[in-house]
């Protein structure tokens, strides 16, 4: 079950050339493209001929060529092009996907096109501000729901666990952080404050803190499966009257969980840095140590799924960290049950 | 469904020696060997005693014996030794497949044993005429239904696309070349004429030719796998009165498409060199650039396949080129329904 | 179906340390440890909580901890400690499995826990003796049910065609040999006498017999899945009243089947040198020839299940030399009817 009438990161615009890339979202076989303008287009991989994928043909000038007989594709999914054949019928096309490249992103509706609206995909202006947040991306395959990943980032308790030795640090320092919670109509916003707390290991290695530090993560989920995150962190004391307008640590995460298939999703992320953003070699940093720590998330979610998927979830007991997680699914189910986007419109 | 009561290609005869293969033939088990007069036989590759696969075990000289229990079976199935025990009840057997080596192939039968009629194998004589043909075969195991495969030799128009780099070349040629077709009792003929085209990558490296060439491809189709091609070239003009006596270029190809499973085959192929055939280095030439633009064939088929699996066959749309393919289809489907070869005898 | 209410081989009690081992026990994902005292539990490998699996966390001072979100379980499976939550319900546990360290081994009861009664264990002492019994271990996992295992070790005529080159040696021995059988409450003892016959090729290189040898060997199998070995030789005319207190050759083998699914199981087995047991070399020569003729019982019994998973069972043939494997197979199903291991305490 997937909320289908929703803009989910399809790949990373920079992704996806003159040479057709396959990606499944929402377990529909999708090849990605650009035309010959340079205009990204999302169709069903599969061409309606004999069937063939067609992220095994070329992009002509007329549009995207099946690489078996030949038929060719426009970016709305109708054939513009039968070789040996005048007439081209109707019904000779392919599904094409709403589109829309902003942001850095390719954003995909694999909904009802006509419900599709752009205006409803929310920004993330600073992919575009590299000068004050330069930034680096990529996506990782999980073997998991996009579902249990969101999961993951609406309980930071498990960060002493399973990143002990990377961002995560002393498990008490998450467990007793203060949580200021505020639901949105399309999800819900919220923060943590680990005021006086230890450094974690990768914070001392960018910023060599020398005693304790206050610490603030804020995070925004927006259904279905983005988070924009905000982390932060100073000498302790700094943050008694709230977060500073400039911080020693401070760094965007962007966190797009697209599903695949039921059990499997694409984990797009990027890393933007705030705090040292004329030295490169901090952007760098600060991606590398994210890509090790997220690596740990995607075995342990992996882990977890390869058990649900054998027993099923009915038996779990819930725990006083998952409240947060649980708002956010009952978000997500109620967008299903409506079969729409419509708390946007709210 | 594959029609059962048929010939089809089980593999090359020297595949098969005192060694025994295990080879799945319309999804059943099978295991060919020679006994030790040489004899070629093939039995369903599982011992009726505990289910041992017979490919594990050896040939003796009374028959293949198990590599588990060592009972011995002979070349009709039938068990001859029980280790420890005297009386060999009637059904102590295994099924024997009808087996006919001939042309170099080994021809089996998967349906009815008492329908089989080794008189309605196809002869393949080019195979013997080493002098004159001087051929190269092998097998290639494909990830898609024989079905796919011999679509795709029935729809030439691929040429341009899926071998543009090989035996294909210009699309236009291959999509405009005129066709003529027979129907016969058991599929079809048809001859492709593409006179005064420009000739392929692979035929100016074989004849070296310096300008236009007359082309020509006559296929044969017998039902269910079987396809005599030959195909011939010469300079521009030399066709004007049809197919001459000897060409500068012509090789013959046998085509043999063998079900494995529903969604599988074995792609047995031979390429015979009739223009140079005093030359070894030709006919290795020849065989070495269709090996090549048979893997392009696999490819694509094999993509085709597996979205067709998931997302079935009954939305696509024919165009012009496939009514030769529609033909070959609704041949099969025939001799599906009549559960027998019945044409032949018409 | 799996006989439930039975002990069965979950490790070598050399395999389980602090760091968590994942193992299925009859379709059940098992994590076995030792908590910080030594003591060796098994659990589910599920964390009660999001399903994470508990063999991808450590153990700490109070029990097995999660590697998600940090939960705490001792030895029975109960919760000791949830972070940051102070309440810690009922419900919140793992199922524990009764496990017992004995003789090298660690044995579950992957049934009802209150019917699991350690006295019913089947001793083996001889691991226990190392001086008069040096022993090795090792577990192969085998592609095939423990059954199949079994009844591979009930009949012994496989030795011939299975192991010809090693300790099987000429077929008609095994096939001839005097067999003494035996009914027990769990199952059944059964010798083999090879009086007069020529040795195998191991037996050769182990004592360098120059002429024939008299060969006995006494299994003895325990529903649901372990058989106890002893094999002797010595010179022909030695046994001539029975097994003599000490020979040339003898050594035992412990054969140890655990289900794992119902087409897979894990084949725990050990060798003991009563022959030579001040020769290191030879406690060493014994385990590498047995461990190199196991892989041929592996091989065809995977590929024996290979093909009884595809076509069943019930077309198959017994033949004399089933008569003690049917036995074994009777008693394991009336184990399996009667949901119990009842016939222990006749």
């Amino acid at each position: 079950m997937f909320v289908r009438n929703a803009w989910y990161v399809a790949a990373w615009a920079d992704e996806v050339s003159g040479k057709p890339l396959a990606r499944r979202i929402c377990n529909e076989p999708g090849v990605l493209y650009r035309d010959t303008a340079g205009k990204a287009a999302a169709l069903i991989d599969m061409c309606c001929h004999r069937g063939a994928p067609l992220h095994m043909g070329q992009v002509v000038e007329q549009g995207l060529e099946c690489g078996y007989h030949g038929l060719i594709f426009g970016t709305d999914g109708a054939c513009v092009r039968i070789p040996g054949q005048d007439r081209i019928p109707e019904r000779t096309r392919v599904r094409a996907f709403p589109l829309v490249e902003m942001d850095g992103f390719l954003w995909i509706w694999p909904g009802d096109a006509e419900k599709a609206d752009p205006a409803s995909i929310v920004r993330y202006p600073w992919h575009n501000d590299t000068q004050n947040w330069p930034n680096k991306h990529t996506m990782y395959p999980i073997k998991a729901s996009a579902m249990l990943m969101v999961d993951n980032l609406m309980d930071l308790t498990h960060l002493g666990y399973v990143h002990g030795s990377t961002i995560g640090g002393n498990p008490a320092i998450h467990v007793e952080a203060k949580m200021e919670t505020t639901r949105t109509a399309m999800g819900l916003k919220f923060t943590r404050w680990m005021l006086n707390s230890v450094p974690p290991p990768t914070y001392t290695r960018a910023a060599k803190f020398e005693g304790r530090i206050d610490r603030a993560q804020m995070f925004e989920f927006i259904a279905p499966c983005s988070i924009h995150q905000l982390s932060a962190a100073d000498d302790a004391g700094a943050y008694a009257n709230g977060l500073t307008e400039r911080s020693k640590i401070q760094f965007r995460l962007f966190h797009g969980l697209t599903p695949e298939t039921d059990t499997t999703c694409h984990y797009f992320w990027s890393t933007a840095n705030g705090f040292r953003p004329e030295d490169p070699a901090t952007t760098e940093q600060l991606f590398n140590e994210i890509a090790g720590a997220f690596l740990e998330d995607k075995a342990i979610v992996e882990g977890q799924q390869a058990m649900l998927t054998e027993r099923g979830e009915t038996d779990l007991v819930d725990i006083v960290s998952d409240a947060t997680r649980l708002h956010m699914r009952r978000t997500v189910e109620r967008l299903i049950a409506e079969g729409s986007q419509s708390l946007a419109a709210e």
